[in-house]
Protein backbone atom coordinates (compact mmCIF):
# COMPACT_ATOMS: atom_id res chain seq x y z
CA UNK A 1 0.00 0.00 0.00
CA UNK A 2 1.37 3.47 -0.56
CA UNK A 3 2.13 5.68 1.87
CA UNK A 4 1.20 9.24 0.81
CA UNK A 5 4.01 12.03 2.37
CA UNK A 6 3.04 15.60 2.03
CA UNK A 7 5.14 18.38 2.02
CA UNK A 8 4.76 22.28 2.27
CA UNK A 9 6.19 25.42 3.33
CA UNK A 10 3.99 28.42 4.60
CA UNK A 11 4.45 31.80 6.10
CA UNK A 12 2.62 31.99 9.82
CA UNK A 13 -0.20 33.27 7.95
CA UNK A 14 -0.59 30.51 6.28
CA UNK A 15 0.20 31.70 2.50
CA UNK A 16 2.64 29.26 0.52
CA UNK A 17 3.42 32.17 -1.93
CA UNK A 18 2.26 35.50 -2.68
CA UNK A 19 0.93 35.35 -5.71
CA UNK A 20 -0.02 31.88 -8.08
CA UNK A 21 3.23 31.12 -10.11
CA UNK A 22 5.92 32.50 -7.52
CA UNK A 23 8.41 30.46 -7.56
CA UNK A 24 9.96 29.48 -4.04
CA UNK A 25 12.69 31.74 -3.17
CA UNK A 26 11.23 33.02 0.44
CA UNK A 27 11.86 29.91 2.82
CA UNK A 28 15.08 29.65 4.37
CA UNK A 29 17.95 27.91 3.47
CA UNK A 30 17.39 24.94 5.95
CA UNK A 31 14.09 24.41 4.66
CA UNK A 32 15.27 24.43 1.14
CA UNK A 33 17.55 21.63 2.17
CA UNK A 34 15.41 19.49 3.91
CA UNK A 35 13.03 19.64 0.93
CA UNK A 36 15.21 18.80 -1.40
CA UNK A 37 16.90 15.85 0.34
CA UNK A 38 13.51 14.42 1.48
CA UNK A 39 12.23 14.43 -2.95
CA UNK A 40 14.75 12.32 -2.77
CA UNK A 41 13.68 9.15 -0.61
CA UNK A 42 10.40 9.23 -2.78
CA UNK A 43 9.70 7.50 -5.90
CA UNK A 44 7.44 9.56 -7.80
CA UNK A 45 6.30 12.94 -7.04
CA UNK A 46 2.47 14.09 -7.15
CA UNK A 47 2.12 17.96 -7.66
CA UNK A 48 -0.16 20.03 -9.59
CA UNK A 49 0.53 22.04 -13.14
CA UNK A 50 1.09 25.46 -12.07
CA UNK A 51 3.95 24.17 -8.94
CA UNK A 52 5.60 21.71 -11.39
CA UNK A 53 6.12 24.66 -13.55
CA UNK A 54 7.94 26.87 -11.54
CA UNK A 55 10.03 24.62 -10.02
CA UNK A 56 10.42 22.56 -13.62
CA UNK A 57 14.15 22.48 -13.86
CA UNK A 58 14.15 20.56 -10.57
CA UNK A 59 11.08 18.06 -10.92
CA UNK A 60 11.82 17.09 -14.62
CA UNK A 61 14.53 15.13 -13.38
CA UNK A 62 12.14 12.93 -11.17
CA UNK A 63 8.94 10.65 -11.72
CA UNK A 64 6.25 13.70 -11.63
CA UNK A 65 2.44 12.54 -11.73
CA UNK A 66 1.46 16.42 -12.74
CA UNK A 67 -2.27 16.62 -12.06
CA UNK A 68 -4.23 19.13 -14.98
CA UNK A 69 -7.89 19.63 -16.36
CA UNK A 70 -6.33 19.20 -19.66
CA UNK A 71 -6.56 15.93 -20.08
CA UNK A 72 -9.58 12.85 -20.13
CA UNK A 73 -7.04 9.97 -19.06
CA UNK A 74 -3.50 9.49 -18.25
CA UNK A 75 -1.20 10.65 -20.82
CA UNK A 76 2.37 9.58 -20.88
CA UNK A 77 5.02 13.00 -21.72
CA UNK A 78 8.08 11.14 -21.48
CA UNK A 79 9.81 8.01 -19.16
CA UNK A 80 9.79 10.61 -16.27
CA UNK A 81 6.40 12.75 -16.77
CA UNK A 82 2.87 11.16 -16.91
CA UNK A 83 0.03 14.47 -16.77
CA UNK A 84 -3.07 13.15 -14.82
CA UNK A 85 -6.49 14.17 -14.19
CA UNK A 86 -7.22 13.56 -10.53
CA UNK A 87 -11.78 14.46 -10.79
CA UNK A 88 -11.53 12.08 -14.25
CA UNK A 89 -9.62 9.19 -12.80
CA UNK A 90 -8.38 7.60 -9.33
CA UNK A 91 -5.05 8.56 -8.57
CA UNK A 92 -5.01 6.18 -5.54
CA UNK A 93 -5.73 3.31 -8.19
CA UNK A 94 -3.24 4.75 -10.68
CA UNK A 95 -0.45 4.74 -7.81
CA UNK A 96 -1.30 1.24 -6.69
CA UNK A 97 -1.39 0.03 -10.54
CA UNK A 98 2.14 1.52 -11.20
CA UNK A 99 3.64 0.15 -8.25
CA UNK A 100 4.84 3.29 -6.47
CA UNK A 101 4.96 2.84 -2.55
CA UNK A 102 6.30 6.12 -1.66
CA UNK A 103 4.52 9.15 -3.24
CA UNK A 104 5.42 12.65 -2.38
CA UNK A 105 2.54 15.10 -2.54
CA UNK A 106 4.31 18.93 -3.42
CA UNK A 107 1.09 20.88 -4.03
CA UNK A 108 -0.09 23.67 -4.67
CA UNK A 109 -3.35 25.25 -2.84
CA UNK A 110 -5.82 22.54 -4.94
CA UNK A 111 -3.88 19.83 -4.70
CA UNK A 112 -3.01 20.06 -1.05
CA UNK A 113 -6.86 20.51 -0.91
CA UNK A 114 -7.91 17.84 -2.92
CA UNK A 115 -5.48 15.13 -2.00
CA UNK A 116 -5.87 15.89 1.95
CA UNK A 117 -7.51 12.03 2.24
CA UNK A 118 -5.02 10.47 1.17
CA UNK A 119 -1.97 12.11 3.04
CA UNK A 120 -0.67 10.02 5.65
CA UNK A 121 2.19 11.69 6.69
CA UNK A 122 2.78 15.68 6.56
CA UNK A 123 5.74 17.87 6.82
CA UNK A 124 5.10 21.41 6.99
CA UNK A 125 7.24 23.89 7.61
CA UNK A 126 6.61 27.50 9.03
CA UNK A 127 8.61 30.32 7.98
CA UNK A 128 8.28 33.24 10.70
CA UNK A 129 7.14 35.05 8.21
CA UNK A 130 3.65 37.11 7.14
CA UNK A 131 2.98 37.82 3.60
CA UNK A 132 -1.08 39.50 4.47
CA UNK A 133 -2.61 38.01 1.22
CA UNK A 134 -1.37 35.60 -0.49
CA UNK A 135 -2.03 31.65 -1.82
CA UNK A 136 -3.46 29.58 1.08
CA UNK A 137 -1.74 26.42 1.73
CA UNK A 138 -5.09 25.09 1.01
CA UNK A 139 -7.94 25.80 -1.33
CA UNK A 140 -10.70 23.96 -1.67
CA UNK A 141 -13.62 21.98 -0.88
CA UNK A 142 -14.19 21.99 3.01
CA UNK A 143 -12.37 18.64 4.74
CA UNK A 144 -12.17 18.89 8.05
CA UNK A 145 -9.46 16.05 8.74
CA UNK A 146 -7.60 15.64 12.23
CA UNK A 147 -4.30 15.25 11.99
CA UNK A 148 -1.66 14.28 15.34
CA UNK A 149 1.70 15.84 15.56
CA UNK A 150 4.53 13.63 15.56
CA UNK A 151 7.12 15.85 15.61
CA UNK A 152 8.73 19.06 15.55
CA UNK A 153 12.05 20.70 14.99
CA UNK A 154 13.60 24.04 15.11
CA UNK A 155 15.64 24.74 12.03
CA UNK A 156 17.13 28.07 12.57
CA UNK A 157 17.60 30.69 14.88
CA UNK A 158 14.55 32.78 13.65
CA UNK A 159 12.71 30.15 14.37
CA UNK A 160 11.61 27.95 11.13
CA UNK A 161 9.50 24.99 12.47
CA UNK A 162 9.24 21.86 11.02
CA UNK A 163 6.29 19.97 11.74
CA UNK A 164 5.76 16.32 11.14
CA UNK A 165 1.93 15.67 11.60
CA UNK A 166 0.06 11.98 10.55
CA UNK A 167 -3.09 11.52 10.08
CA UNK A 168 -5.04 10.78 13.39
CA UNK A 169 -7.53 8.13 13.78
CA UNK A 170 -10.96 8.72 12.67
CA UNK A 171 -12.98 10.81 14.79
CA UNK A 172 -15.37 13.68 14.69
CA UNK A 173 -14.29 17.30 14.99
CA UNK A 174 -16.29 19.82 16.74
CA UNK B 1 4.18 53.23 24.55
CA UNK B 2 2.07 50.52 24.01
CA UNK B 3 2.83 47.21 23.76
CA UNK B 4 0.90 45.55 21.51
CA UNK B 5 0.11 41.31 21.43
CA UNK B 6 -2.13 39.89 19.21
CA UNK B 7 -3.81 36.28 19.72
CA UNK B 8 -4.69 34.15 16.90
CA UNK B 9 -5.85 30.43 16.66
CA UNK B 10 -5.66 28.52 13.37
CA UNK B 11 -6.34 25.49 11.97
CA UNK B 12 -2.27 23.95 10.55
CA UNK B 13 -3.35 25.09 6.70
CA UNK B 14 -3.78 28.36 8.41
CA UNK B 15 -7.69 29.19 8.72
CA UNK B 16 -9.23 30.68 11.80
CA UNK B 17 -12.75 29.91 10.86
CA UNK B 18 -14.95 27.84 8.12
CA UNK B 19 -17.02 30.71 7.49
CA UNK B 20 -17.46 34.74 8.28
CA UNK B 21 -18.88 35.07 11.72
CA UNK B 22 -18.61 31.34 13.20
CA UNK B 23 -18.25 31.11 16.59
CA UNK B 24 -14.98 29.73 17.70
CA UNK B 25 -15.90 26.65 19.55
CA UNK B 26 -13.41 24.12 17.35
CA UNK B 27 -10.09 24.72 19.26
CA UNK B 28 -8.66 22.70 22.33
CA UNK B 29 -9.37 23.00 26.00
CA UNK B 30 -5.98 24.20 26.74
CA UNK B 31 -6.01 27.39 23.91
CA UNK B 32 -9.37 28.26 25.30
CA UNK B 33 -7.82 28.30 28.61
CA UNK B 34 -4.96 29.94 27.49
CA UNK B 35 -7.04 32.33 25.83
CA UNK B 36 -9.13 33.42 28.22
CA UNK B 37 -6.54 33.56 30.39
CA UNK B 38 -4.39 35.61 28.49
CA UNK B 39 -7.06 38.37 27.59
CA UNK B 40 -7.49 39.07 31.38
CA UNK B 41 -3.91 40.32 31.32
CA UNK B 42 -4.68 43.55 28.96
CA UNK B 43 -6.50 46.94 29.84
CA UNK B 44 -8.14 47.16 26.48
CA UNK B 45 -9.17 44.18 23.74
CA UNK B 46 -8.99 45.56 19.78
CA UNK B 47 -11.54 43.41 17.47
CA UNK B 48 -13.38 44.02 14.01
CA UNK B 49 -16.72 44.17 14.56
CA UNK B 50 -17.64 40.45 13.29
CA UNK B 51 -15.51 39.08 15.51
CA UNK B 52 -16.96 41.07 18.10
CA UNK B 53 -20.28 40.00 17.58
CA UNK B 54 -19.15 36.62 17.66
CA UNK B 55 -18.04 36.68 21.23
CA UNK B 56 -19.95 39.85 22.26
CA UNK B 57 -21.27 37.98 25.74
CA UNK B 58 -17.23 37.43 26.90
CA UNK B 59 -15.88 40.91 25.08
CA UNK B 60 -18.95 43.18 26.51
CA UNK B 61 -17.38 42.26 29.95
CA UNK B 62 -13.64 44.02 28.77
CA UNK B 63 -12.56 47.49 27.33
CA UNK B 64 -12.79 46.61 24.06
CA UNK B 65 -12.32 49.42 20.58
CA UNK B 66 -14.20 47.66 18.04
CA UNK B 67 -13.21 48.48 14.30
CA UNK B 68 -16.17 49.07 11.83
CA UNK B 69 -16.31 51.20 9.01
CA UNK B 70 -19.83 52.88 10.23
CA UNK B 71 -18.65 55.38 11.87
CA UNK B 72 -16.17 58.34 10.95
CA UNK B 73 -15.03 59.30 14.55
CA UNK B 74 -14.17 57.36 17.36
CA UNK B 75 -18.01 56.89 19.27
CA UNK B 76 -18.52 55.54 22.66
CA UNK B 77 -21.19 53.14 22.96
CA UNK B 78 -21.11 53.15 26.45
CA UNK B 79 -18.38 52.85 29.53
CA UNK B 80 -16.40 49.57 27.67
CA UNK B 81 -17.16 50.04 24.03
CA UNK B 82 -16.22 52.13 21.49
CA UNK B 83 -16.68 52.43 17.71
CA UNK B 84 -13.64 53.25 16.04
CA UNK B 85 -12.63 53.81 11.87
CA UNK B 86 -9.62 52.62 11.61
CA UNK B 87 -9.10 53.76 8.08
CA UNK B 88 -10.18 57.18 8.69
CA UNK B 89 -8.38 57.67 12.30
CA UNK B 90 -4.77 56.81 13.77
CA UNK B 91 -5.48 53.86 16.18
CA UNK B 92 -2.04 53.87 17.92
CA UNK B 93 -2.48 57.54 18.32
CA UNK B 94 -5.78 57.31 19.51
CA UNK B 95 -4.72 54.11 22.38
CA UNK B 96 -2.10 56.37 23.57
CA UNK B 97 -4.18 59.23 24.20
CA UNK B 98 -6.60 57.06 25.92
CA UNK B 99 -3.51 55.80 27.94
CA UNK B 100 -3.69 51.88 27.30
CA UNK B 101 -0.59 50.37 27.43
CA UNK B 102 -1.02 46.62 26.64
CA UNK B 103 -3.67 46.37 23.93
CA UNK B 104 -4.54 43.01 23.06
CA UNK B 105 -5.54 41.84 18.91
CA UNK B 106 -7.84 39.42 18.94
CA UNK B 107 -8.99 39.58 15.18
CA UNK B 108 -10.46 38.74 12.82
CA UNK B 109 -8.61 38.35 9.35
CA UNK B 110 -8.95 42.03 7.79
CA UNK B 111 -7.77 43.00 11.67
CA UNK B 112 -4.77 41.25 11.27
CA UNK B 113 -3.54 42.05 8.33
CA UNK B 114 -4.45 45.65 8.84
CA UNK B 115 -2.59 45.51 12.51
CA UNK B 116 0.07 43.83 11.50
CA UNK B 117 2.98 46.71 11.13
CA UNK B 118 1.99 47.32 15.20
CA UNK B 119 2.12 43.95 16.33
CA UNK B 120 5.10 43.72 19.08
CA UNK B 121 3.84 40.10 20.12
CA UNK B 122 2.15 37.34 18.61
CA UNK B 123 0.66 34.43 20.22
CA UNK B 124 -0.51 32.20 17.52
CA UNK B 125 -1.87 28.81 18.13
CA UNK B 126 -1.87 25.99 15.38
CA UNK B 127 -4.57 23.45 16.06
CA UNK B 128 -3.60 19.69 14.49
CA UNK B 129 -6.81 20.20 12.02
CA UNK B 130 -7.30 20.99 8.45
CA UNK B 131 -9.80 22.93 7.21
CA UNK B 132 -9.35 22.94 3.21
CA UNK B 133 -11.33 26.04 2.87
CA UNK B 134 -12.43 28.80 4.94
CA UNK B 135 -11.30 32.41 6.57
CA UNK B 136 -7.28 32.51 6.53
CA UNK B 137 -5.49 34.31 9.22
CA UNK B 138 -4.86 37.24 7.52
CA UNK B 139 -6.77 39.21 4.50
CA UNK B 140 -5.06 41.97 2.94
CA UNK B 141 -3.10 43.86 1.52
CA UNK B 142 0.61 42.17 0.89
CA UNK B 143 2.94 43.09 4.17
CA UNK B 144 5.53 41.27 4.09
CA UNK B 145 6.85 41.05 7.70
CA UNK B 146 9.42 39.12 9.40
CA UNK B 147 8.74 37.76 13.00
CA UNK B 148 11.29 35.65 15.17
CA UNK B 149 10.05 32.33 17.05
CA UNK B 150 10.79 33.74 20.68
CA UNK B 151 9.43 30.53 21.95
CA UNK B 152 6.51 27.60 21.32
CA UNK B 153 5.13 24.61 23.59
CA UNK B 154 3.16 22.02 22.73
CA UNK B 155 -0.29 22.46 24.91
CA UNK B 156 -2.04 18.55 24.52
CA UNK B 157 -1.12 15.28 23.44
CA UNK B 158 -2.77 15.56 19.83
CA UNK B 159 -0.01 19.02 19.16
CA UNK B 160 -1.87 21.44 19.63
CA UNK B 161 0.52 24.02 19.50
CA UNK B 162 1.02 27.73 21.28
CA UNK B 163 3.53 30.03 19.51
CA UNK B 164 4.98 32.86 20.86
CA UNK B 165 6.51 35.70 18.14
CA UNK B 166 8.54 38.70 18.56
CA UNK B 167 8.53 41.30 15.88
CA UNK B 168 12.13 40.89 13.95
CA UNK B 169 14.54 43.60 13.54
CA UNK B 170 13.78 45.06 10.35
CA UNK B 171 14.98 43.85 7.46
CA UNK B 172 14.31 42.63 3.79
CA UNK B 173 12.29 39.74 3.69
CA UNK B 174 13.41 37.94 -0.07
Amino acid sequence: MPNYTAYAAMTLDGKIAREEQEFVDWTSKEDADHYQASLKKHDVIIVGNNTYQTAIENLSRRNCIVLTRRVTSPERENERLVWFNAEHDDLDAYVREQGYVGPAIIGGSKVYAALFGLIDHLYLTIEPLVFGSGIPLTDGRQIGTAMKLASLKQLNEQGTLLLHYVKAEKKDIP
